[in-house]
């Protein structure tokens, strides 16, 4: 028996290597379109930059390692040019050959991941993309004497490369279409990782289209113009299916290799994994594409047990993520606010910034943490989170949660490993089990950040908890300042009608909400404090501005 | 109504702020034996070191602060010394005060904490302990012109006391009766622990008891005699359950002060949270003390939820614990395989040494990582791991997997946060599942490094497939090399009958043993490979050579 398959990297070589310990006999051939397989597709940035210094680094296997160990057949710079399904063959054409070959297959595996999007701008030609080992040399080579840099595309990779190009020395402008970048992220949240962007000298310009590319620089749809030594394009990416739909495979709305719980595509004989293939929504059933490589990695193994006879079925995908940006960690998994919103789904919101470690030992650090919830059952929806430490391990215990199908409220009771340097006696995910749990029981009630200003127009007061000092470095407008210690012995100094309370971060604008509800009072707390309705608001100016420039 | 509280630091604060925020109306008076309250109890040991260089960061609280925010009637230096249940009193010594008063309440928690454990020692009355923050003031003005100290015990608290007296220039010998320290590791795992004390300059003694104290130092079992300025004891806490138990209230076999879920002791007015309580195994029920201060936290949230009048049951414990020792993380949770063996359980036991985040991102470590699962139904019973970074992180994973009832195999799917910075595409974790899933589906069957000698005994031959260099490096007596990538062409090589394969880790093993094993062979592969299998070596020789001593 023969398999093939087409795809050298993340989910084809999984699919490779576990055929291979299962099934000694079998021949398999892997064909790779680049010149190299097994690289470290999820390196690729950093080797720009220097941080992953030896280029050696990225090659993890090569086609001779692959054949001593496991026996494949690995042919690199062999880029297949048609399957006929009917017939069980692929095309391929070998470098150097005059003409192309024919190869028939028992079982093919697809696994070609996903393609760079080129947007239709006049001398994006000129761009460069990253998706393999020859564009990160490309760029290496094409940033070696550059000054500057536009970065078209504010999404993780071209975060990632706005990073890696201020670490050459570059002078880095990133220009996103949209009011934020990082789109798994909800606005307030990705507020302070534009601030540091910005911080460390990246001309962020969002909201902001390119009209043109040319020879020395970006034309903006505002008219401004950014000069520009290297253009990189990281608009995003589409499903590499042009080899599936040739052939006549199901391919989705978006592009994506259309394969069920088994990986199998509409042909019995031909299976698909990775960033190429269409997979189900965890939350809704869906179709999404989440061109991740822990996904394509666990596909690529699923799919060699279908093959040897024996698979199980690969689970509908929370899509969790994180990207580094300048030493902020910024984590997602599930839904956003936006998408639950847009969809219609009714959700509870909560925004919490505890530290990541015990506050009174050195070196702790403040995380913003959301955590989105079904008000109908207490499901966890989603969560994000912003910081310089221990988001990967709160977002990791959420996505865990909720593969076990926790309720929100159940986050009190994880019993978290807690050592002053390593958590809180409370775990920031307790906390938010903890918030969540009195929202179950009606304990609490809060309004967001964006909701704000309609609960004032309404006629609510705004009370301010914090201290004088919090008050004078920056309050929001019509707040009264009535620190919390206080707030007991000046009830009588609170207006009349309906109360927001907030403090900082939350904590102390919930007991003040506890106190004043049990005063008969009708209150709720602005979830996430001051900081995330600062948050928010740098978001909302963000988008203002940019909608003000391009008017 | 009015609420006493027994102790004022993790189970008993908590209870205190949480009441106030339920029932701003109730008489809540906190009653401490020491002069601090809400301190910062597992920072004790690193303000001795000096890692947390002001003593100032210790006091969270102070009852004035409490006073202020939360209207609570926090008494120090108030040490109860009888409580009558028929009476519902109890009776408290105010400082200074000629006489003691009697105080009446409705509701009672008892958050007494645990005691340090005070062996029969001769001159054990001059070794220091570490509860609070007098203790801790006792210990730095101790240590500040001492030169050697011996610490008692090598539980989590003399381990901790151990490098932050290194830290402060001590010469420090650490003495433990048992042959390993950190109880809640199993032997193999902890073995590199005791390597980075010995490296670190502490002098250790395993499975060495001390026969006297005296003056100028300590006299062991052995004879032997090591000087010391400073005596710590650190053999473990006991519930501090005299006053429960003066008043009739039912007390555990161990001391424990007994209560139900909802933390009720045996007088329906009174409660009790904490270390000073039995708690319920979250594997097999059974009564089990278990001195955290999550455990302690969360029990005294929940029992003020109770005597507000709607509280939620607490859940039986699992006991994720974590320590940090001079950079090692060593983490724990559910139970160790020492325990399972006790108990005759039926278990399966997974060792694996993965790298914290990609191997080809700078600064990437080895954890090793230990999974123990229920054969009958693939139940995750229990973790360990110990490693410089990313330990905690899967701890809390597995912990929270165990939480949301997810088999070990299910550890497979998990959806974990990647980029090279922070993890791998496949995931320790995910890793984890994929062992454990070929062994569900019977695709691999491993040996214990424990059971390798009985194997070998039984006739079967141990097959090393690492590289020559690997094997000159280090090598298990009997072992044949014959390296990984070879043995497809050897196999006529291989000695007939059962085999043991063995590599560094278990990958390039279960490669091995698949590939075998289609040849027909009856194949084991060496379950952590040999650096599982070195590290229970080295434990063994520790243990034999203390035997020795003692002999």
């Amino acid at each position: 028996m023969r398999t093939i398959i087409i795809g050298g990297v993340a989910g084809g070589m999984s699919a490779a290597t576990r055929l291979r310990r299962l099934d000694e006999s079998m021949e398999i051939i892997v064909l790779e379109r680049s010149g190299y397989v097994s690289f470290a597709n999820c390196g690729l940035p950093y080797h720009v930059g220097g941080v992953i210094p030896e280029r050696s680094a990225l090659l993890l296997q090569t086609p001779q390692s692959l054949a001593r160990r496991f026996g494949l057949d690995v042919r690199v710079h062999h880029e297949v040019i048609a399957l006929d399904p009917s017939r069980k063959t692929v095309t391929v054409r070998p470098p150097g050959a005059a003409e192309p070959t024919e190869l028939t297959y028992d079982a093919l595996v697809l696994a070609p991941g996903a393609t760079p999007v080129q947007p239709p701008i006049p001398g994006i030609d000129r761009a460069l993309a990253l998706r393999d080992v020859e564009d990160t040399d490309a760029l290496v080579a094409a940033t070696a004497e550059a000054r500057t840099a536009v970065v078209i595309g504010g999404g993780f990779i071209g975060v990632e490369m706005a990073e890696n190009l201020v670490h050459r020395g570059l002078q880095v402008a990133l220009v996103e279409a949209t009011a934020q970048c990082l789109a798994p992220l909800d606005p307030e949240m990705v507020a302070p990782v534009h601030a540091t962007l910005v911080e460390r000298g990246v001309d962020l310009r969002l909201d902001t289209a390119v009209a043109a590319v040319d020879a020395t620089g970006v034309t903006l749809g505002n008219g401004h113009r950014l000069p520009a030594d290297v253009v990189i394009a990281a608009i995003g990416v589409r499903p590499d299916s042009r080899l599936a739909a040739a052939a006549g495979l199901e391919v989705g709305e978006r592009g994506g290799i259309v394969v069920d719980e088994f990986c199998r595509t509409s042909d019995p004989a031909i299976y698909a994994v990775g960033d190429a293939v269409v997979k189900k929504d965890a939350q809704d059933g869906s179709d999404v594409l989440v061109p991740l490589a822990n996904t394509a990695n666990l596909q690529g193994r699923r799919v060699a047990d279908v093959i040897a006879g024996a698979g199980a079925a690969v689970r509908p995908v929370l899509g969790t993520a994180i990207v580094g940006v300048f030493g902020l960690q910024v984590g997602s998994t599930g839904w956003n606010e936006k998408r639950l919103r847009a969809s219609g789904r009714p959700y509870r919101a909560i925004h919490t910034h505890p530290s990541d470690h015990a506050g009174y030992y050195p070196g702790a650090t403040t995380i913003a943490l959301k955590l989105l919830v079904d008000p109908a059952n207490d499901a966890i929806l989603g969560a994000q989170g912003v910081g310089t430490a221990g988001v990967d391990k709160r977002i990791d215990i959420i996505a865990t949660a909720m593969a076990g199908g926790l309720r929100a409220a159940e986050l009190a009771d994880l019993e978290l490993a807690y050592a002053p340097q390593f958590g809180s006696a409370k775990d920031p995910v307790n906390m938010l089990g903890f918030v969540d749990e009195n929202q179950v029981r009606g304990l609490s009630d809060t309004v967001q950040w964006h909701e704000l200003d309609a609960a004032l127009a309404d006629g609510a007061s705004l009370i301010d908890v914090r201290t004088p000092g919090e008050f004078a470095a920056g309050s929001i407008p019509g707040a009264v300042l009535i620190p919390v210690d206080e707030l007991r012995d000046r009830i009588i100094d609170l207006p009349a009608g309906p109360l927001v309370v907030h403090c900082a971060v939350g904590i102390r604008g919930h007991l003040a909400a506890m106190l004043l509800r049990q005063q008969g009072r009708e209150v709720r707390n602005l979830d996430g404090g001051y900081r995330t309705w600062a948050a928010g608001m740098a978001a909302s100016q963000a988008r203002e501005s940019a909608s003000g420039a391009h008017g």
